[in-house]
């Protein structure tokens, strides 16, 4: 395993070695670093552990997708009283859906600390999201089903999942704002920088004001989700002036 | 609630009240029983828990379908070294097929703990997996992913996974053993009798002697699953002396 080991830690990624990285990504120190590097093995390295399996990220993606089944059910079970079992299967279907699996794994920059034999334009569309899930595998390796579901709280939950989204009865807590706002006739300003700090991904913030007055902040990995973000705190402060749009 | 638990316990099941019950077939304490309430209730009792959400165990299954998913998906990611993805999931589909988790539920009697307003003989065949399932979720909600886990390992994985069965290599121990013992010219004599003990399911017990000597004992929920699983522990006895067939 020496091998695989010093793959890793003589390149450093971002400034750190792949040890520093990797525990800012999961929030969290890694125990056991093998289960990371396996993550991050690509199948064209051709390497294998002592017992001569396959070591590369593919296994731990099957088991990345059983555990973020399992966080994301128990989630949706109680957060969503009012659906039955088909209802509460398709939320989750959007929620781990193959598109937003890409883009949480774009947003970490998981790509970048891939070791690979060919090139990395060669993967396919959906490294990033394959990428993620092998982290969330290797997490459960590494500590356990209690910090993997920390880490999908932190990584998908917090950040993205939004009940009133997800059930349709609101599709931009930005328009709605926006709408009020100039039904109301008020002001609303969207002061959003970037913002990325000590983060390993790139970050933005937002200072939403209206009339002047400061109602919100929000931080995301995009200039469009922390409006959102702003928008949807916004809308809280507000809730008993706004109505919600139904659009189911 | 209270209207809940009052159904419940009333009704003793096989001599001892629900409580008992559930804590027998599940193998350790229940801490809120309304969980195993909920898990037992069938939509035709039209309950409502406080928040006036569906009582039914239509949610749990959705639940305990994905803590199922995942803890077996660990359990093999750790057992099958040489598996990749797609032949991991091709035998978690085994272990979790609709066949497997109906035997599951017959086994552990869960039909008899129902409470319905409509006779049973109108569920479908598959609701002793379905509750299965719902017991499952009904345990993750009570005691979390640990204790569903130990329940899963006791019940599904230890009783029922056999990895050399799964992946086509031995078809059964038993004819292994038989065809063994009449090549070498060996007596060999099951001697099976029903021992369920204190146990709520029915059970058997074997002995099993290779001329004359006993050589291995087990106990399971069938005649023929514990005559298999006395063959497989002689089989390990005699290891070095069996050749395993190879069927793929």
């Amino acid at each position: 395993m020496s091998v695989i080991r010093n793959i890793f830690t003589s390149r450093p990624e971002k400034g750190g070695n792949f040890f520093v990285t990797v525990k800012k990504i999961i929030g969290f120190k890694p125990i056991n670093i093998t289960h990371y590097e396996e993550a991050f093995t690509h199948r064209s390295m051709a390497l294998q552990d002592k017992k001569g399996n396959a070591f590369n990220y593919e296994r731990l993606e099957f088991l990345g997708d059983a555990m973020l089944g399992a966080v994301i059910a128990a989630y949706l079970f109680d957060e969503v009283g009012k659906g039955d079992e088909g209802y509460l299967t398709k939320m989750r279907s959007k929620v781990v859906s193959r598109e937003h699996l890409n883009e949480l794994g774009r947003d970490l920059g998981l790509l970048g600390l891939v070791k690979s034999a060919i090139p990395k334009e060669n993967f396919g569309a959906n490294i990033h999201g394959n990428l993620f899930e092998a982290l969330v595998g290797a997490i459960y390796q590494d500590r356990g089903y209690r910090y993997a579901r920390k880490f999908i709280n932190k990584r998908v939950i917090d950040p993205y999942v939004d009940i009133e989204k997800l059930e349709g009865r609101v599709i931009s807590y930005k328009s709605l704002l926006i709408e009020w706002c100039q039904k109301e006739k008020r002001l609303f300003d969207f002061d959003t920088y970037e913002d990325s700090g000590q983060d390993v991904v790139r970050h933005f913030s937002v200072r939403l004001s209206i009339d002047g007055k400061q109602v919100a902040k929000a931080r995301a990995t995009s200039k469009k989700k922390a409006e959102e973000k702003a928008a949807k705190r916004a809308y809280y402060v507000f809730q008993n002036k706004i109505d919600v749009h139904r659009f189911n």
